[in-house]
C-alpha cells in the first residue's frame, strides 16, 4: 500500500491503480480500511479538499503513526483522477459530479458511492429536485446492488453504488418480488445508526440530542431511498435475480419510513406486505418455513448474504460487509414480515463498493472484504 | 413521606395509606419517585422479598442517605397489604396474583401493574398459556388505559394497568378506530429501550450484547401485548373514547412487532394501516392535516397527551409521564402512519398507575405526575 | 408560570420577577424545568437571539404543546432585563458580560452561570487570555459554590455560579483542605458527559465520534476550571467551610485532567492526594472510616450532599441536583482518593443556580430543586 | 480453517494444530476472529461446556451461516487438548487450571489468558486468596507482555497472557520505569468498557444499570491487576525493556483505581507520577517533548504501539490490537501524566495472545492480528 510503487508482494498478480475522492468522510475511511489489505490495489491518490497535503493520520486517528499513515498524504482531485485507473467517489451527492463524468468519459472505471447516477432522469428530478446532470452517462451506468445485478456489474466500467437504506430495503423483499408475492401494500420501517448522516456536525448528529433517543425522520414518501427500493423491486418483478438497470419494468410503490436509533452503525429493515392469498412457487400456502426456504434458494450463491431463521440483529454485521436476512409470516394477520440487517458503512457503502470493484476487475467477489463482524 | 405518621403539611387534605408490592423493581422505583412528592399519599409499606428489612437505599442508590431513604425500610407482603388502603402491585406477572386477589376481596383499592388481570379468560389462556386465575375479579376490574377508560376508572376500586407497548400502540391508533378509519391490515413496529425487561440479569439485558445493536424480538403475533392492543382498538371501534372494559366489541387484528434499541428508556410505536378510500368525518379525503386535527380533537381533554405535527421522539418523554403523538398520510402509497412515544417506565408503567390512582381517589388527574422530560 | 401575571396559587407568598438570558442552551432548558414548579417565581422573560419571538416549544421538544409552552415566547435581551427583578444568565462566556454588568449596576439581583465573574483579574487574564471586564463588579460578586460560601450567598445580590468540573473537584477535596490533609501533590481525573460542551454542533459533539469512545482532553494545566478548584481549596484552607470570596488565601496547586465518557450527563471527579503522615483531627492516623466520618461531619448541614461509603456513580444524580461523595485510603500506597459525582447540568449548572437564588431571596435552600435522580 | 484437514492454501507453509479452551466467552470469540485468517493455524478444537456439540453459530451470531460456522462445532475439553499442538486457554480464572497444567507437562505449547499463572506464589495468595496451584509450572512460564518480554517469549512454551488493565497500566509507565523517572507516588485511573467483565449476566453487566453511568470500582488497592502492574514496572526498573519474568526485582507500589464507562470495548489508563527533580537521560529537565521522544525511542521496534503527541482515545483501537500512548508534563504541578489506550479484548486479551503465539512459533509478530480499528 504505497503511493510510490506497487508492493512487491503483489507483483505476481494484477494490481490496479486506484484513487479515492472524498477520502476524509466516513465512506472514505471505510474504503481505506478495506483497501489496505486488498491484494490487487495500488493506491495512487486520496483526495480531500479539507486535508490536502496532510497525512492520513491528521484526519483518521485509527491510521495514526503506522506505515500506512506515514506513506499516505491527501491529494488534490485532479491528480487523484489523473493517476488512477479505477476511481471510488465517496464525496457527498452533487459535489464532484462533473469530475466523475469526466473520468468516465476518459475511460476510467468508476464506482460512485453518491446518488448522482442512481436514478433515471424523471425520478432524479422528482426526488432530488434538480435535473439529472448527465443522462447519457446514466445510460452507461449499472446499479451496483450486487446480488440483483451481478451479471451487469461483471466487467462493467461505471457503477452507481446503492444507498444504505436502499440496499437492505431491496434485499429484504427481493425474493418476494421475484416470486410475485408482494402484496398491494408495502411498508418498510428502516432503522439506522447515525454514521450514515456523515461526518458533518449539526444538531442532527449531536450526541446529547441522539443518545437515549429514538425517532422517525423523513417518513411517508419523503426519503430519497424510496425510489431506489421501488425500482429494485420493480426490476426483480420484471427480470428476477438478473435485474437489468436500463430495461423496462413496472415499479412497485413502497411506503418507506426511516428511523434513527442511538448507535453509530447498523441498519435493520423491517418490511411489511400482505400476500392476500398468493401461494408459494410449489403451490403451498405462504408460511415462515416456506419463505425461509425460498429466501435461502434465492441467495444461495451470494457470499455476503446470510439467510437465517433467527431474527437478524445489526451487531452481527458491525464493521463487516455481511447482510443477515430473515422472514416471518404472521399467521393471525396474514402479513409477511421480512428483515435485513447490515452495517450501513459496510454493505451499505464501502463494502459494497469494493465488492463492485472486485466484480468489475474480474476478481473473486469477496477479495479484501470484511467477512466477520466485530462482536460484541 | 413516612411510615410512622402522615406528614403534617398534608393534614389539611385527604391522604391515603398506600403500599407497594414489588418495590425493588424498576416499576417500584418509579412509583417511589412519584409518590414522594404526592400530596395525598401516606406510604405505609414497600414490599420486597429480596430486600426485606433493609433501607430503601440498599436497593436504590438514587434515594441514598436522604430523609426519604432513612425513613423507608422494605416490608413484607402481608404487612404491606394489611396496612394499606390502596395497593400498587409492581411485582412480576403471576408472582402475587393471590395476594392481589385477596386484597381486592378485602375491599382495598388496587392498581395492578402486572398482566394478571388485563385480559378475559379465553384471551388470557391463549396468550399466557395458563387459565385466568380469578375470572370473577377480572369481571370487577377496569382496564386502566386512562384516555380510553376515564369514566370507568373514576372512583373505581380495581384497575389493571396496561402494558408499556400496549399503551402507545393503542393510543397511536385509537382516533382512527373511533372514526372507522382503520384499514383491513394493521401493522405496528414498536421500538423500546431495555428497561421494560426489568432489573433481572440475563443475556437479554447484558450491556455488551445490546449496545450498538438493534433487533426485533417476539414478532409476528407472538408478543402478548398484541391482545391488549387489539382489544383496545376493538373497544374504541365499538364505544368510542368512552371504551368499556366488559362490554361486547369486535376486536381488530394487528400484526404487532416489537424491536429493541440500545437505550434504557422510551418506546416509539410506528403504526401502519391503509384506509382504502375511507373518508374523514366531514367527508374530506384522508390527509395529514385532517388527521392531525382529528387527533387533536380526540385527545383535547387529555393532559398527558401531546398531539403535534413534528414527528415524536422518545427523548421528549424521558423520565416523564407524557405521550407525544403524530400522524402522517403517505400520499404515494396511501398508508396512514401513526406515531406515539412514551417513557415505558412513565406512562408505560408507574406514571399511568399514579394517574389511575388519582382518578380512583377523585384527585386531579396529574397530581404527583412527571410532566416534563429530562432533556437532553 | 406565566408572562402576564403571577399564578394565583402563589399570591399568598412572595414571588419574584425572574428573567433568563441564554434560555435556548442546555443550561437554560434546565433552568426552565426547575422554575416551572418553583413557587416563588414569576417568569417575565426568556431571552434567545436565535429563537426570538418563537414559542418555547420551537426550541425545546420536552415543553411542546403544554400550558407552559403555550404561554412562553422567547424574548429579547433588553426587555428580559428590564422586566426582571432577578436575572439568571446562562449565555456563553463573554457573550452578555456588558448586559450582566449593567443589570448589576441597576440594582437587579443576578446569578451568572458563565465564567465572566468567577476569577480575580490576574487569574482571569491568565486562564481566559483577556482582561477581566469589570473588576469593580467582580469585587461585589460572591462565588456561588453553596456548600463553601453559604453565608456570603445569603441575601447576596450578585453570584458567580461555579463551573461544572469546578464544583465536584472542590467538593471532593474540601474536607481535606479544611483539616490540613491535602498533600504536596494533588491530581484530579474528572470524567464528564458531553452535555457540558453545550448545544453547539462540532466534531467534538458528533455522536459517531463520541460513542464507544473514552478520551482525555485539555489535561495537564490547560483546562480553565483548574483555577476555580485551586481557589476553592485555598479558601477552605484559609477559612474553613465559611470560605470568603474576596479575602486573602494561599491557593493550592492541582493537576486537573478532564476526560470525556460516552454519555450525555454526569461528572465523576476522582481526586488523588498523599497526606504524607498527617493525622486526622483527633490524632488518629488517616483511614477510610476516619475520613468518611470527617466528610459526613463537614457536609452534615448540606441538603444536596450525600456522603456514603459506597463508591459514587453518576447515574445516582441523573437529572437531579444531588452530589454523591465518598473517600478511600489506599493503605498500600498511602494515597487518599476522593470521589464526587453530580449531574453537570444539575448541581454543575442550573440546579446550583436555583440553589443560589433561594439563598439570595431568603427561601428554603432546596425550593424547586430536583432531589431525586431519574434511575435507571 | 477446518476441523478435518488443513486448508490447501496453507500447505506450503508451516501450520500448527491449535485448540481453544473457553471458546464461548468474549475472549474466545475474539480468538476465533483472529484465527480464521491466520495462515499458520489449523484449528483442531474449540471447547465449551455450555455449547458442546453445537455449531459455532449457536453461540456467536457473527459467524452464523458461514463456511467458517458450518465446519466448526464446539468440542469437549479432553479432545481439544489431545488434538492440539498449541492451546489457547480463554476459560475463566481457576476453571481449567489442572487441564492447562497437564497440557504443559505433556509438552504442548500453551497461551493462558487467565490469571492462573501470572503471579509468583506469595503474590498469588495475597491477591487471589488461595495458594498458587502449580509453583513449578509458574517457574516455567513467561509473562506475556510482549513489548517488555519479547526475548523471553521468543520460542517459549508456556506464556501467561497479561490482564487487560495490567497491559495498558504497565505500557503507560514502562518508559519512565526504564529511565528511573517514576516518582515516589504513582496513581493510575484506568477506565474500561464492560466487555472485560465477560459474557456472564449480572447486575454488574445490566444495560439499564450501566448506560449513562460512570463509576469507580475495586479502587484503592483492591483490584488484582495492581500486582501485575507493580511487577511489570519493577522488572523494567531492574532489567529495562528486556524484562525477566523470574529474575529478582524491587516492585514499585501503585495506587490502581479502575473505573467503568458506558461502552462495550476500550481501556484508557491515565497514570500520574511526580519525578521530583529527576532528569531525562541526556540531563535535560523533564518536559512533554522530551518524554515523547523517550517514549518513541522506547517503543520504536514495537509494531502494535503508537506513541503520538495527540491524546489517545479508545475508539482509535476499537476492534484492533493496537495500543496508543501519549505523555504530558503538567508544568504547574510537576506531575507526569501518561496515557495508554487499547481494546481490552484486543491487545488486552485475544490480540496479545495471538501476538504471543506468533513469537512462540517463530512467525512474524503481527501475523493474523487486527492492525486497524473500526472507526467510527
Amino acid at each position: 500500500m504505497t503511493l510510490t510503487q506497487p508492493d512487491s508482494k503483489k507483483t505476481l498478480e494484477a494490481t490496479f491503480k486506484v484513487g479515492i475522492l472524498g477520502a476524509s468522510g466516513y465512506g472514505g475511511a471505510e474504503l481505506l480500511r478495506r483497501l489496505q489489505d486488498h491484494p490487487h490495489m495500488h493506491l495512487t491518490g486520496i483526495a480531500s479538499r479539507q486535508y490536502l497535503g496532510k497525512p492520513v493520520s491528521a484526519c483518521w486517528t485509527q491510521f495514526a503513526d503506522s506505515d500506512f499513515a506515514d506513506e499516505l498524504v491527501f491529494t488534490d482531485t485532479d491528480s487523484t483522477v489523473a493517476d488512477a485507473e479505477v476511481l471510488f467517489s465517496a464525496a457527498p451527492h452533487g459535489s464532484v459530479t462533473d469530475v466523475v463524468a469526466e473520468a468516465v468519459r476518459a475511460g476510467k472505471k468508476v464506482i460512485d458511492l453518491s446518488a448522482d447516477f442512481r436514478l433515471p432522469a424523471a425520478d432524479y428530478k422528482q426526488w432530488y429536485g434538480s435535473p439529472l446532470a448527465y443522462p447519457d452517462l446514466y445510460a452507461q451506468s449499472v446499479y451496483g446492488l450486487v446480488e440483483l445485478h451481478r451479471d451487469e456489474i461483471d466487467r462493467a466500467s461505471f457503477v452507481a453504488n446503492p444507498g444504505c437504506h436502499a440496499t437492505v430495503g431491496a434485499l429484504a423483499l427481493a425474493p418476494l418480488a421475484a416470486h410475485g408475492l408482494l402484496g398491494k401494500h408495502i411498508a418498510i420501517t428502516s432503522t439506522t445508526g447515525i454514521s450514515g448522516a456523515g461526518r458533518g456536525a449539526s444538531s442532527a448528529t449531536h450526541y446529547s440530542e441522539l443518545n437515549e433517543n429514538f425517532k422517525a425522520y423523513k417518513v411517508a414518501g419523503t426519503h430519497r431511498h424510496t425510489a431506489e427500493i421501488e425500482h429494485s423491486l420493480g426490476r426483480v418483478q420484471a427480470w428476477g435475480k438478473r435485474a437489468r438497470t436500463h430495461e423496462p419494468f413496472t415499479p412497485v410503490t413502497v411506503s418507506f419510513n426511516p428511523h434513527l436509533a442511538p448507535m453509530t452503525r447498523g441498519i435493520l429493515a423491517t418490511a411489511y406486505t400482505h400476500p392476500e392469498g398468493k401461494q408459494l412457487p410449489g403451490g403451498q400456502s405462504v408460511s415462515t418455513e416456506g419463505l425461509l426456504e425460498l429466501y435461502r434458494t434465492f441467495y444461495a450463491a451470494d457470499p455476503l448474504i446470510t439467510v437465517q431463521k433467527d431474527l437478524p440483529q445489526t451487531k452481527a454485521t458491525y464493521g463487516s460487509d455481511r447482510v443477515v436476512i430473515s422472514v416471518r409470516v404472521d399467521g393471525r394477520s396474514g402479513h409477511i414480515i421480512a428483515f435485513a440487517a447490515e452495517d450501513n458503512l459496510g454493505k451499505g457503502a464501502a463494502g459494497q463498493a469494493v465488492q463492485n470493484f472486485n466484480l468489475m476487475m474480474g476478481l473473486p467477489e469477496t477479495t479484501g472484504l470484511m467477512l466477520r463482524a466485530v462482536y460484541p
